[in-house]
């Protein structure tokens, strides 16, 4: 069963935004065996809407369509679908309806812009969207079934979860497949590459293999299209782990943080963080995962050095001869962070995060991390880049993937 | 002048990895007066990408292409090139040296998949890649000059930064088009339109206005192409901001935190934060515009009511009797981060991001935000969703907006 994706909005196109929608539909319908072929964005332009809805619902069974359904005049997708489908428009009182009750209920004023958003294409069925005040739509085009949802994220995943992904799970077309994810930490794509090869040899060939390197982790995806294709991809997983370790910290949609957190609560441990350059990144990273607090106690950003001594006790000597960013202040770092908020494990962050502030001996991108207890504590020195936003990033979960090292080293 | 932007890779539609190129190369060029009519995802898939790339140089002068270089065997974007050219392959040993000295230098093994990495289709132009091993090519293809780069974005935005936008400035083709973008914040998407109505009707009928809600915030983008671009649409910024008072909080590619970061070294005040459900999120805000240490000193993140007490001296009497989620708690832990922290000002967040914690009184998604110094205290309750992702994003950027407003009405 073939689909296709296409994002309206010339917000798109002129990058001011990220189109995190199509991606998630994505992810949504390859995991009940949808294909997707191709994914498309176009501005805000009538003729070439209809042009895009004509052309890619030719091959495929389902086209996904997201953005142009607010209620400004940059928003024509409706009648975009109706003039592509040759129907005229019907006024819906349901949906009049809810919206006022929508504006009432967050004590908004109700515009006149809102009477427009209440007329649909005929033979079009409405989809209930309880998050905004645009319905999705479900319509037939030849052999296509179109799907058409607001561009704002949490509205359109709701629209699909409750009304587009149990129609697809009931609809008998969709064929077999499989797949999975590694997650692999501290090893590069061609040394992941190189050591799965000789396995790669003498597994089927309809096993499709691919890298995605970010920030510091290698993933490897594993998909089978056809038959048994769970069994072989589960058996190339077990094969290819055994090749993996011990780099391999997890599968599937699995982040590093709830890796970590498994590790935190099943050795009934507790953690607190200290970080000056990733600035509450770390904390971020670690609270995002729910049930975090059963291990998580807290943080003390200490951005300014003179918040380092006095929360967390770095000794003020130690700054002046060795510098913020130096191995001997992240492990006072630690140190002070276990006394203060007494918790067993602490980490510790300290860098030039940039653009500015580097010298000759530490530039941009220098970044000192630590893992430890009051016993025993790890130190590592990143030479990272000069974007600011990256070096958060990627010594944020640097200090994670150490972080379930130092667990597994205990 | 017209370009195209074609994405390469499986992972993009199958939802493992959000493209995040497109907008960025999109947002670059459009500010050069490029066009980008479309912008395509497509699999690793040699007879997708070659029909792609031929269909999509058709109607522009320019193709980006962006995936499919790495040293593993799912990178074939240089072979679907070659096809389409028609042209064979090179072997170019400046690029291996470049790789050998890349690797040694990181300290990292180099794997024989590189020598693949090598070779590339004959009349191309290298563009240099300093952050990782394959470079970028531009080649001709009919009248449409092919951009291919690696798919890492901080590697694309570097090729794209020093090869291929110089060159776009250069071209004589581009047209002239101005875009502005007004940063509204308290008020809704409809509420915006309605305000600005009137006054579009007496603006030119070739400026373009779209609107784009997102976690409280709605931005309008004021655009023109055509002769005398800048000034139209200069002229039209300055009436809309005059009808969008005083939601306005800034201009273009402005975030609310470099708004506020602005205001806060005007009035020279320190700032620190006090932060609970929004477990580092504020602070992480904050701290990535760069120079935000010249106002901002730190934050204790209290995830636990020990901490709450103990850092932050929150009163153990008030949270039992009001809960940790409320009013009375919120204002504590603002007067406690000053003393703690000694700032001018502090900001403090408690709520229950959810998905799960709620209770009948206070449900997932409540969130108290205060925002004060010693003197004046200012609270807002939010009724936010079960997304926790959502509510900690979404309580954060509103805590910014509310600090903008407190420092207004000082």
């Amino acid at each position: 069963m073939k689909a296709a994706i296409l994002a309206i909005g010339t917000e798109l196109l002129i990058g001011q935004t990220i189109d995190t929608n199509s991606a998630w539909i994505g992810e949504q319908v390859t995991s009940l065996g949808v294909t997707i072929t191709q994914s498309l964005a176009i501005p805000d332009d009538k003729p070439v809407m209809i042009q895009a809805i004509k052309r890619l619902t030719r091959d495929v069974q389902y086209l996904f369509v997201t953005g142009g359904l607010g209620p400004t005049r940059d928003d024509i997708t409706k009648d975009a679908l109706a003039e592509t489908l040759g129907v005229e428009m019907r006024y819906d009182q349901a949906t009049y309806d809810r919206i006022v009750t929508y504006f009432t209920r967050r004590g908004l004023a109700l515009s006149h812009l809102h009477k427009e958003q209440c007329y649909f294409p005929i033979g079009t069925q409405l989809l209930e969207n309880t998050m905004g005040t645009a319905p999705g739509m479900l319509m037939k085009y030849n052999d296509c079934s179109i799907i058409s949802m607001p561009g704002v994220p949490y509205e359109m995943k709701e629209i699909m979860s409750r009304h587009v992904l149990p129609l697809l799970r009931a609809d008998q077309r969709s064929i077999t497949y499989s797949q999975r994810t590694i997650h692999t930490a501290g090893i590069a794509e061609s040394s992941v590459a190189d050591r799965i090869a000789d396995t790669l040899t003498i597994l089927p060939p309809s096993l499709e293999i691919a890298y995605l390197p970010t920030l510091g982790t290698v993933k490897v995806r594993v998909s089978n299209r056809g038959p048994q294709s769970e069994a072989i991809v589960e058996d190339a997983v077990s094969r290819l782990t055994d090749q993996l370790q011990p780099y391999v910290y997890g599968y599937d949609g699995l982040q590093i943080q709830e890796a970590v957190q498994r590790l935190m609560i099943e050795s009934n441990l507790t953690l607190s963080t200290a970080e000056s350059c990733t600035g509450g990144y770390i904390s971020h990273l670690i609270t995002s995962t729910p049930g975090s607090s059963a291990y998580y106690q807290g943080s003390i950003i200490a951005y300014s050095n003179r918040l380092k001594e006095s929360l967390l006790k770095v000794n003020a000597k130690t700054i002046q001869d060795h510098g913020a960013v130096s191995e001997q202040v992240v492990k006072e770092m630690v140190k002070g962070c276990i006394e203060a908020l007494g918790t067993d494990i602490a980490i510790a962050a300290s860098g030039i995060a940039g653009p500015t502030g580097g010298t000759e001996a530490k530039p941009v991108g220098t970044v000192y991390l630590c893992i430890g207890n009051k016993e025993r504590q790890i130190v590592r020195k990143f030479g990272l880049n000069k974007n600011r936003i990256i070096n958060i990033r990627y010594s944020s979960r640097a200090a994670l993937i150490m972080l379930r090292k130092f667990l597994l080293d205990q």
